[in-house]
């Protein structure tokens, strides 16, 4: 793989898009290969329908958990072969909103599924294609619930009790804590640029390091 | 589990649904329980879009073949938690149009994905949800792609090279010969009066059976 996968994790409310869209900005100013923003679920045309099917149903229990577990790992691996890894070989930087860890995040520790078994599929899905770097934006359930309820109404994730988005949150460090070296945590309660900064920074430093 | 899951399965064109539907109303004429009638994929609503998903895509190079594997398991594993146990739990006999050795079948030999991951997924996507039997409509893959040209338009599958039929004919032989107690072949190219008379025949002996 000659170019970089850098993912941004975080609870509902984080700022995941905002400093993604930041970062993409300074990137295009620094580097002359492509630099590409995407999201799972929904990076592909098949994904967007998953994506739809996923956020959109009403209420949780039309999914069952593990159906909505492996509908997650049919929009990663669609992502995976069909724009991660040719858009990777060519060189592109991609920053990509969520990806293995959220599902960790949400279905295990938030949904409490088996995490080998998650483990499992995120292994199927990825074909074993890890993130060079992942900034985890954290922030208190309760900050980043107040502020998704500014933007209208809620999808099924956002609808979770707050107890679900502890869960998650809980799940980000544990993650973090076994991967220090690529999965980096910031303080997302920061102004925006602070934030910013921070990331500008890592990823500088990231830019002259020889790719995995 | 009270009830029985019994499932259909051959190549397309083999007299699955038709087969299907006279069992049905033979059993509704014989027992009291609920005898109810299904299909993978789409047996739910959920499933219902996957279905539309997994069989009008124009071309099969659209969806990644792990993609489309994790899509089956999905919809498996809805129709298993909302519609298979359940209704299993009150008594029901369910017929099934397709299950888990479609899967195998199709994707494994058909498709000559790993079968070892197939069956990997099969058993998470059932948790352990086996059929009491299947009977397997087995006829020449030239014989069943004339039928369904006769139908109109051809899906996804059905368009698909005589090479992967027949790939996937020997598959469904090499399912049949691990499990010939409850996999139980048909000759399709027989007249349809005649397979419905052997399949009601095993249904009658099955029917005086303990459940397993």
């Amino acid at each position: 793989m000659a170019g970089q996968l850098i993912v941004f994790e975080g609870i509902e409310g984080a700022g995941k898009t905002t400093q993604l869209q930041r970062a993409a900005a300074w990137l295009r100013s620094q580097v002359a290969v492509p630099v590409l923003t995407t999201r799972e679920p929904g990076g592909t045309l098949l994904g967007q329908e998953l994506r739809h099917l996923l956020l959109k149903v009403r209420d949780a229990d039309e999914i069952s958990p593990r159906s909505e577990l492996l509908l997650y790992a049919s929009d990663r691996a669609q992502h995976v072969d069909q724009y991660l890894k040719p858009n990777l070989a060519q060189g592109a930087i991609i920053l990509c909103d969520r990806y293995t860890h959220s599902t960790l995040a949400y279905q295990g520790y938030g949904r409490q599924l088996d995490l080998k078994l998650i483990q499992q599929l995120n292994a199927i899905a990825t074909g074993g294609l890890q993130p060079h770097l992942t900034f985890w934006l954290d922030l208190a359930p309760e900050v980043g619930l107040q502020r998704i309820q500014q933007r209208g109404e809620p999808n099924r994730l956002e609808r979770e009790a707050l107890a679900f988005h502890q869960r998650v949150r809980q799940g980000y460090l544990s993650l973090a804590q076994q991967d220090p070296e690529r999965m980096i945590r910031l303080n997302a309660e920061a102004p925006a640029e602070e934030i910013e900064q921070e990331i500008t920074k890592i990823l500088q430093k990231s830019l002259g390091q020889p790719l995995s």
